[in-house]
């Protein structure tokens, strides 16, 4: 039982003034309505977050009992194991799921949570992009229930299970410190995004803990949801820049980078460490002994679904983090420096 | 716009003789009805494959805009790539997608199309586990438009769209032969799925074609959504049975079964030559050279969309079969027996 409330006709109507037929007139774009009246209207709606409701008969009978899963790349393997821990926790609560991409884009999120909001879902738990904050502010608006998961916001309020980033990322940078790695390139994303962010000061935690500086020309901010890891080690190479280890934002752009640095000649580890972050393989038999950091992605999925079924049950509460525990998996692409 | 028709309480009333509203308060376990009259109705609505729906407005209003996608396995990355490809072609046609596992069970595919149903998506994508025909009579008794994937019935009319796995399995087999493998061990899933079958003709086309004999011993059926590949291939070394090469019925299989023969000390090709199915890299950075056959997975999701909006808005025409070409591409994990 859902206890948020949608923004209605009605609050437009109390806003503008007009009554809720004419409101309802003016927003389905039929006759009768004068063009100033219809902008005002129109204004209005956007100001306080209305979203038309593609299924009015889902709204009255008050819940849809569906949940909106919003990832930025259904393709990564952390996603798609992720989504179906979550698709078998909703599944047993006797929810559905709808499934949306954005490709780690803002404009694609934006249209995904009015897609979820316009088919009245009960709740979304949200992947963010973190380029803006308008769709969070759009859920909040029409009283959706929402989880984040992975990504927090330091200064928005909003419900989410994430993991010790920085934590993994220390561990990670630690363990090719002790091998005796001198020059480790870090390759993570853009630093809105608050995992990257995080592994970014995890990395800075080791570099310091061994007195080492932190070097500004090894760290790459990479678009992640593209393929500019491959682009980043050719240029790497083709630069002949010195570097004896690869600390990865993920195993699949750790794949990448391996398969690059395969491709120009390079051997892993023999001629370069590479570590990656999620632990794919520890629900995944994979032919590739990948060195990483374990995310707990089954309970992950357990949390942010128990979370998005509170607030279904108890409505929103006081602001909730839940931080996992991240573990450093070494396996076989990690060794001594040459 | 979609020209099915979807039972309605009034077919039950046809069937039965009660009236519509009778019929409605039996079903939704109201007050005032016999037993035997709720028996009745009840047991007329099971007949004729009534399902009760979840968002009665959604049905008013004609189409939810929504399609279902219900797969095996959402994990295989085959799957999810298949999944991002159909959800972006449904995206830009204004659809979005509710995605469910059957774990290739067939008590979960009959309760996918359930929920489907009740939910009143335009339309279900579907990879059928075959173990029975229950969901694709149901998906017909309401006049839901479908297209199966990737696997086909033999006595059933429905729309598919499959891959040419007797070709590619060929392929693969002979590519093994001329490379002077005569113990080939196929891993492939049980005969009632389609593609299995199919992949296995074709292993015996390549071999009857090289005048050697199709050995039993030889040919293992696996539950390819549980972990059976590593139990066989334990059981193959335990006994001490004699092989070189291994045709796999999907790239997820050869990882496991490269996994397993890596963790017993055994070395991918120059002990065991292992081929895939699917070509998974062929969308994804990937540090393992996986021979396999190529499966067009950006056509498949096309090809599936299209056929599914053309029963949308035409109806259901003759059954259409669409086959898409199969290849082998040869990588790494295949070379001369020692």
């Amino acid at each position: 039982m859902t206890t948020s409330r949608r923004i209605k006709l009605k609050d437009i109507a109390e806003k503008t003034g007009y009554t809720v037929g004419t409101i309802s007139k003016a927003l389905q774009g039929r006759d009768g309505i004068a063009a100033e009246t219809r902008e005002t209207i129109e204004k209005a709606a956007r100001e306080i977050g209305y979203i038309a409701n593609a299924q009015a008969g889902g709204l009255r009978s008050g819940s849809s009992k569906t949940v909106a899963i919003i990832v930025s790349d259904i393709a990564n393997p952390l996603f798609s194991i992720l989504i179906k821990n979550i698709i078998s926790q909703l599944d047993a609560l006797g929810y559905s799921a709808i499934l949306m991409d954005t490709e780690e884009k803002s404009v694609k999120e934006e249209k995904a949570v009015i897609s979820a909001l316009g088919k009245n879902v009960d709740g979304i738990l949200l992947c963010p992009t973190q380029l803006s904050d308008r769709s969070i502010e759009l859920m909040k608006q029409n009283g959706m229930p929402f989880v984040l998961m992975g990504r927090r916001f330091e200064e928005i309020d909003a419900d989410c299970v994430v993991w010790n980033d920085r934590h993994g990322a220390y561990l990670a940078t630690k363990h090719l410190l002790e091998l005796g790695h001198r020059d480790i390139v870090m390759l993570t994303g853009y630093s809105h995004i608050s995992s990257a962010k995080e592994r970014y000061l995890g990395y800075c935690d080791a570099l310091r803990e061994a007195d080492m500086p932190v070097r500004n020309e090894n760290i790459f901010e990479i678009n992640i949801a593209t393929h500019e890891t491959a682009k980043t080690i050719q240029w790497l190479l083709d630069t002949g820049a010195s570097f004896s280890a690869m600390l990865c934002f993920s195993d699949y752009v750790a794949w990448e980078a391996i398969a690059i640095l395969n491709q120009r000649g390079l051997r892993v580890p023999e001629d370069v460490s590479v570590v990656g972050f999620d632990d794919i393989q520890s629900q995944m038999y994979f032919p590739y002994p990948l060195t990483t950091v374990h995310v707990p992605k089954t309970l992950t999925a357990r949390r942010a679904v128990d979370l998005l079924m509170d607030i279904l049950e108890h409505g929103p509460l006081k602001r909730r983090q839940i931080m996992l525990n991240t573990d450093l998996i070494v396996r076989g692409t990690t060794s001594r420096p040459r």
